[in-house]
C-alpha cells in the first residue's frame, strides 16, 4: 500500500484550499500517482476554522506541536507564513525527520541557508513550489525541466498585486493611488499594501528562483529592490508612445562577473509575450542554453492555485519516500558560488523624463551632461507646455548605459536650476 | 556511485542536439542531480554522422540492435521517428528491458495503446516529453504539477511550421503559398510540408496530450483536423476588423458528454496570450479546476529544444530507476474511459465569409437559412464591390452554434445562384 500521511499547519487561505483539493480530488490524485494520501492532523489557532471547514474533532489541533509530534505523519505542510513561529517549526519538524512542504517565500529567501542546511543534515525533503509564482510550476520547471540547461537569465512577472495596480493605471489612465484603492478593493491587495507595492514581495520569489536556477545561494539583502509605489501615470502614458508597457520585473541575469538579481519598473516591449501578462496574473521568461526562451504563466496567488502546487510538492515529495532512494542532498545544495553583482553595474537602456523651464539651450545641457558620463541618446520628444503648468516635459530613451553613470549623470542634471528636481528613470527591458 | 548508462538510436537532428548537451553539459546534469550520465552507444545507419558529430569509434554503431543488446545500457533514447523501424525497436528495446525515451509523436498518436501495454508488461518506464511541444515541459506539468487538478480544456499552439505561416501572412498580407514557400526557405517547413500544414502533426501531439490530461486514451483517427492549408489571406485581414487572429489550433475539451479533440484554425482574440505567440514559437493553454488557467510557451521544435527535453526524461527516468521503487503502472494507464464526441455536436462561436451577388434580398435569404438551423448572427459587415469582381464579401460573426447545424446551413446557402460555392467558415476560440 502506497500510504503517505500529512499534516497541515495553519488552516489560513491557503490552508482551506489545500483542504478542499483533498475533499475534492482525493481519489483522482490516487487514480493518477497509485499514491493514497491521508490528512492526519490540521492546527490552527482559531478553533472556530475546524466549523467552517468541516474538519473533523480528531484531525483538529490548536496546537502545531502535536502535528510535528504525529508518529505517522511523514510529510509536514507549513502554510502558517513569516520568519519566525514558521521558521521554529520548520526546524522542529525537520527535527523530527518530517518531510516538509512550505509557500513561505520570506523565510526561504531570508533564512534559506539555515533552512536548507538542517534540511540536509536531517535527510529530509523540502518542497516549496508554492512559495513562487503561486500555481505555476517554476520551480519544478527549473529544476527538473531544465536540468539540462545552463540558465542565462530570468524575468518574472512575480507580484499580482503590482502588476493589478500598473494594469489597471495603463487601462484607465488613473493614477497609483487609485488603482491601489481598486486593487483593495477587490482583494488584489492587503490592508497593508508595503510587501507588495515595495517590490518586498517579488524580490523574496526572485531571491528563491535565481538560486536555484544559477545553483548559487542568493544574498536576499542585496537584491536591488524598487516597487511601483514611485510610478507616475504620465510616465506609463508616455512609455506608450516609444511602444512600451511599464511592468514590475524582478530579473536574474548571468554575465561574465557574477549574477545580477534585481527587482524594479521596467518597459517592456508591446511585442514581448511578458507585455500580455496583465490584471494579477503572474509570468516567468527563462533563457537557457537549450531550451532557448521559454514562458510560463499562470495565477501567482490565491487559494486554489496555491493548493495546486502544495499538492503537487506533496505527491513528489510521497514518490521520493516511497522509492527509498539514497538521499540525494545535491537538491538543496548550491555547488556553484557565483559573485553577485552591484546594482550600479547594471547595463541597459534607460527612459528618462526631465521637467525643464522651456529656455533655449537647456537640451543641449542635459545631452552634454549625459554625453559626459558615457550615455547616449536614441530619441528625444519634447513635450508640448502645459498652460498652467512652469515645467515642460523632456523625454528621452537612451542606447545601453550603466547605472552607476545614469545615477551620476541625474544627480547633475537635478542640479540645474532650469530642471524640476524631480527627474523620473525608468529601466528598459533589453536582450 | 549513481550512474546510468544510456544508448542512442538515430543521430539526425534531435540525435545531434543530445549529442551535442552531453559533450557541453554532461558535468552540469552530475552537478545537479548527483547522477552519473554516459552515452554507452549511439546506432545511425549513415556512418558519415560519426565523423561529423566526433563520436569515438567504440561508441558508434550501424546496427539498432547492438544498442538495444548492450548489457550497461539502462535507457534506450529513440530518435529515428516514423512508425515502423521505430515501433519495432521500441518494443524490442521493452522486451530486452530497457527503459525508453522517445521524441517520437507520430508513434505514440498511433500506436500508443499497444506501445504502453508492452512497457507496462515489461516494467520500464517511458518518456516522451520531447514528443509534444518540443522542448516546454508540457508532458511533465500535466502529470506533475497538475496532479492534484481535474483538467478542463487544452488549448495548443503545436505545429511551428503553421503558426510561423500564419503569422507571415498576417505580418505581411501575402499569400498561404508565398508565406509557405519562406517557411520552407528558412527551414521552418519540411520541402514535403502536408504533415504540418494538414493539422497533422498536431493531431498526434494532441491526441498524446489530451491522452494524459484526461487520462483516457484518446483515439488519433477520430480526432478532427483541418490545416492552415485552407486559409485565405482575406478572411485573415476581415478576423482582424473584428479584432481577432487566426491561429492553428489544438483543443481538447471535456465537456458533460464526453471530450472533444480538434485541430483547425481558429479566430483567437487578440487580447488573449496565445495570440502573442508569433513565427514558430509553441504554446500550451491548460483550463483545470485549482490551478484555473496556465500557459506554457517556448521553441516546439529544432534540435536543442527537444534535446533539452530528451534529457530532462532520461534524467527523470534514472531517478526512478535508482530510486528502486516499486514499478508504478499508473503512469502508463487511462484510467478513466471517457467518450470521445464526434465533430458534429461542437458547439462555439463561428465567422462565415459569403461571396454573394449584390442583389436585394440576399441577406435577409442568407439569414433565413442561418435562422432555421439554429444560428444567430451576432455582426455582419458588408464590404463594398470591388470593381473587377462579379461578388462581393458578405462576412458575419454569429453566437454560439453547432458544427452540425452550421454544415447544413452552409450547404442550403451554398446552393444558392447569387451565392459563390465557396464559403468560408473559421470557428471561433470561446470560453
Amino acid at each position: 500500500m502506497r500510504k503517505i500521511e500529512i499534516g497541515i499547519l495553519g488552516m489560513g487561505t491557503v490552508g482551506s484550499g489545500v483542504w478542499d483539493l483533498f475533499r475534492k480530488n482525493r481519489d483522482l490524485i490516487w487514480n493518477k500517482s497509485g499514491i493514497d494520501l491521508k490528512i492526519a492532523k490540521v492546527a490552527d489557532k482559531d478553533p472556530k476554522r475546524k466549523g467552517v471547514l468541516g474538519i473533523p474533532d480528531d484531525i483538529f489541533t490548536e496546537d502545531p506541536i502535536e502535528v510535528l509530534e504525529h508518529p505517522d505523519i511523514d510529510i509536514v505542510v507549513e502554510l502558517i507564513g513569516g520568519t519566525t513561529v514558521a521558521r521554529e517549526l520548520i526546524i522542529r519538524a525537520a527535527e523530527k525527520h518530517k518531510h516538509i512542504v512550505t509557500a513561505n517565500k520570506a523565510l526561504l529567501a531570508r533564512h534559506g541557508p539555515e533552512v536548507f542546511k538542517i534540511v540536509v543534515e536531517n535527510e529530509v525533503e523540502i518542497g516549496f513550489e508554492a512559495s513562487v509564482g503561486g500555481g505555476i510550476p517554476i520551480i519544478k520547471t527549473i529544476r527538473e525541466a531544465l536540468v539540462g540547461n545552463r540558465v542565462k537569465k530570468i524575468i518574472g512577472i512575480l507580484n499580482g498585486t503590482s502588476n493589478f495596480i500598473l494594469t489597471k493605471m495603463t487601462r484607465e489612465g488613473i493614477d497609483f493611488n487609485q488603482a491601489l484603492e481598486v486593487a483593495q478593493r477587490l482583494g488584489f491587495a492587503e490592508a497593508d499594501p508595503y510587501l507588495d507595492i515595495s517590490g518586498g514581495d517579488a524580490r523574496h520569489k526572485i531571491t528563491i528562483l535565481s538560486s536555484f536556477a544559477f545553483n548559487t545561494m542568493i544574498d536576499h539583502d542585496s537584491v536591488y529592490m524598487e516597487g511601483v509605489d514611485g510610478i507616475d501615470i504620465k510616465d506609463i502614458g508616455y512609455a506608450e508612445e516609444f511602444g512600451f508597457v511599464t511592468k514590475l520585473l524582478a530579473v536574474a541575469h548571468l554575465t561574465d562577473h557574477g549574477i545580477l538579481v534585481k527587482v524594479h519598473p521596467t518597459l517592456v516591449s508591446r511585442e514581448n509575450p511578458l507585455a500580455a501578462v496583465l490584471w494579477e496574473d503572474n509570468a516567468v521568461m527563462v533563457e537557457s542554453d537549450f531550451l532557448g526562451t521559454s514562458m510560463y504563466y499562470g495565477k501567482g496567488a490565491g487559494a486554489k492555485p496555491t493548493a495546486s502546487a502544495v499538492v503537487a510538492d506533496v505527491v513528489d515529495i510521497s514518490e521520493r519516500i516511497l522509492g527509498k532512494s539514497e538521499y540525494n542532498s545535491k537538491r538543496y545544495t548550491f555547488f556553484r558560488d557565483l559573485p553577485q553583482l552591484e546594482f550600479e553595474t547594471n547595463r541597459t537602456r534607460y527612459y528618462f523624463r526631465f521637467n525643464v523651464l522651456d529656455r533655449p539651450g537647456i537640451l543641449s545641457k542635459i545631452a552634454g551632461v549625459l554625453g559626459q558620463n558615457n550615455i547616449s541618446i536614441a530619441s528625444v520628444i519634447q513635450k508640448e507646455k502645459e498652460e498652467e503648468l512652469k515645467y515642460v516635459p523632456l523625454i528621452m530613451m537612451t542606447h545601453d548605459a550603466v547605472e552607476a553613470d545614469v545615477k551620476r549623470a541625474i544627480a547633475k542634471i537635478d542640479s540645474f536650476p532650469e530642471v524640476e528636481k524631480s527627474s523620473k528613470i525608468i529601466r528598459v527591458l533589453t536582450d
